[in-house]
């Protein structure tokens, strides 16, 4: 930033997520001035933003402050704001607050959001998982629907089935599932007396024919059996066409639902139409093999919000290649300063991995040797990978204390219901607080108390 | 909860905090059945609310679910609901859920909440310290007045004074404006670089002619040295008579403020109103020396809802009495099941204390020796002591670690913005998005970045 700075090629990233925040690290101590735009003042660690979802982990303990990150860095300039124009021919980009950020080089890496296919009108019924805030209202639902339910047994002498669907059959559906298993069986039986939450019910409704599609089918197989064992119901080929307060409708049969969760479609940020460049049908950008969307050798486009292909086949939109494609980004600018050849993104694939419950996961490991993991080995490997990408030393210290602490039972993790205390679709008391023999009813007469759980 | 349990007296807490929480470990193991209804799901350890407010703890660290204090105590069961009536003839309570709840003995103990003296409309702009979400909600102003700015100086090449108005100057307050004026000088500083956020400037704007009026007038000029110290503007006297967004009244004279918090009065809850009691002005509920509102001997009153006298004064709305007056309500009761004469209540004054900042400290101590200590080693005393008390293994461990990594630099905090990304009284940019001179502006050109800091 000194006085070398108005000859140095300026780098707007847009987007904290793994590909804006690799870019910069990448960026950082070179000869260039960068600013980092998010709408949000922290960068969040999405792989285990569902164990926020169920209530393992604060949310504090997943999110860093972008500032932060960037603190000792005096090239990465970082600004809380929202772009919402890209003039591509003046090399400038406009900002919600009104300002115009102007850049030589656009790296834009805003990610996806969840896709209703067409209807928004599900998403109050069935929230999905992206952020912060998505987690926290997951994990009210969640809380609240067994708080209810003990409220309700006590009133009446019974409660709505405890059924969560999970829509969707991907690694987030299936360790959504899982958790929210883990949780019902785990801590909430422990807590509740007159419900038995162990007889909650978590079913996973899968528009294709098996779980993970992305996986290899004997992993697949494997995941399905690991949630059976944990009680919880998959429906493969099940299909969708209604989502109401308190109930899912998939080929054509009513399934009561306390809480469902969205877990089944993305869309890209609506950062392609601003670009005026071709997209695929859920609007990421199509870009060569250097990440530039045609004719924008300036521009690169990372993460979810790329349509990139290699050997004719999509990169996926998770952490590893968005990671990559924002190292890929910063290196491609570097090289052009050091007037070298700009080289090919290629997409060094790891493997994937999904945890099932808190014993177990499917690993599809394809670095540093090939293998087809499940069970307690795979989720070790989970373990040590998304501790090690963790970012910062407090969060790896804190998520590592908290997993102990909650692998020996002696915690249950912050589970607290904020906020609203309704849950859409819990069907209404009839406010007679009467009990079916017209006494005032009470919680404290043995037929409450001590009569059959149901 | 077995065959005997017809004949075992009920008890009925209605409020989770200090005392209630209290009253029911002193319950536990005893033949009693105990109910104990809050209308949260967790027991806030509400002295460290400023702490989560201010981003140096997660919510998490200062709360525990009711339910999991009382998971391994069989005759203590915990229901999630709210008491909308009492009915003192038929000993029983009646609950939002509409079921009913009887009682042999009553303890309520439903605590305090903001009171704005008359101008509930004050609340949106000042928000009090109450809860989590009270919390979570101030915590979200502060961090984003200082990202408002940071854009605004971006745009326009200056910003509102980042004042930080603290209505109130009693130990909620003076904690308040310390961690205000902390974060700023030592966190913010470290991660804008367009502003200068050691400028933010905090002001405790105090009715009474000194801070800290319960404390000796020593300690409020301690108290008031130290805050100086730190850059607080403290201005005694000082009465308030309108609050707006953007900015505060008091004596006549405007004082802009990004940002206010309300820590002048509280109101007991309407319990007192459900009753029929007697009650003070502000809602608390006379009691005797046996915590007994007049004419009933089955119910207790306990922590900021009783307005209890020994010695002719009024004992104190915090948690210590609190904490006592639970643990004799309980004791009376046992004391009627063996026969035995009941006591009166003596509040066991140990002292009080009050954090300025990260360093400093002012504690009252009257028990095991009086003396009065102000600075580092008041400061001292309050850690160990917050520790202490604070509920749970698990919460201890990670707030010590966390204050250790704070207290060497090593953390921030989490110090996320949830919600809405909007601040009441924050002034609309202009939408033109041109710099003075009609130029689009440009964050990266050596005018906006370089130019002075103001």
């Amino acid at each position: 930033m000194a006085n070398s700075s108005e000859i140095r090629p300026r780098v707007l990233i847009v987007g904290g997520g793994f590909a804006g925040i690799q870019a910069a690290m990448h960026l950082a101590g070179e000869p260039v001035e960068v600013t980092l735009v998010d709408r949000r003042n922290h960068h969040t660690f999405q792989p285990l933003l569902y164990q926020v979802a169920l209530a393992a982990l604060s949310p504090g303990d997943i999110a860093q402050p972008i500032r932060a990150l960037f603190r000792k860095e005096p090239n990465i300039d970082v600004l809380m704001d929202e772009v919402v124009a890209i003039d591509t021919a003046a090399k400038s980009v406009g900002l919600k607050s009104s300002a115009h950020l102007s850049y030589d080089y656009l790296i834009l890496a805003t990610g996806a959001t969840h896709s209703y296919f067409g209807h928004d009108e599900w998403a109050a019924s069935a929230p999905g998982l992206k952020t912060i805030e998505d987690a926290i209202e997951i994990r009210r639902r969640v809380l609240l629907a067994f708080e209810l339910a003990e409220r309700q047994k006590l009133e009446t002498g019974s409660h709505p089935a405890l059924n969560f669907v999970v829509v969707g059959g991907g690694p987030t559906g299936v360790e959504l599932a899982g958790a929210i298993s883990d949780i019902s069986r785990l801590y909430m039986q422990r807590d509740f007396r007159h419900i038995d939450p162990s007889k909650a019910h978590v079913i996973v409704v899968e528009g294709s024919p098996r779980l993970l599609a992305a996986y290899p089918e004997d992993l697949s197989r494997k995941a399905a059996e690991e949630l059976a064992r944990i009680g919880v119901e998959v429906r493969n080929n099940a299909h969708v066409t209604d989502i109401q307060p308190g109930f899912v409708v998939a080929n054509g049969e009513r399934i009561e639902s306390v809480v469902t969760l969205w877990a089944a479609g993305v869309q890209a940020s609506p950062l392609g139409k601003m670009l005026g460049a071709e997209m695929d049908k859920r609007g990421s950008i199509f870009v060569d093999e250097h990440l530039n969307p045609q004719g924008h050798p300036e521009i690169f486009v990372c993460g979810d919000l790329a349509h990139a292909v290699e050997n004719g086949k999509q990169i996926p939109g998770v952490a590893q290649p968005a990671m990559q494609m924002g190292t890929h980004a910063a290196k491609e600018i570097l090289a052009d300063l050091a007037k070298k050849p700009r080289t090919k993104f290629h997409y060094f694939d790891k493997g994937d991995m999904a945890t099932i419950g808190r014993h177990s996961a499917v690993a599809n490991v394809v670095w540093p040797f090939h293998a087809h993991l499940s069970g307690f080995p795979a989720w070790m490997a989970w373990l040590l990978v998304h501790i090690y990408f963790l970012i910062g030393f407090r969060n790896r210290a804190l998520v590592l204390l908290q997993w102990t602490w909650m692998y020996f039972g002696l915690s249950g993790g912050p589970r607290l219901i904020t906020g609203s205390q309704k849950l859409p679709g819990w069907p209404e008391l009839t406010g007679s607080g009467r009990a079916a023999n017209g006494a005032p009813l009470d919680v404290n007469s043995p037929g409450a108390v001590e009569g059959p759980l149901d």
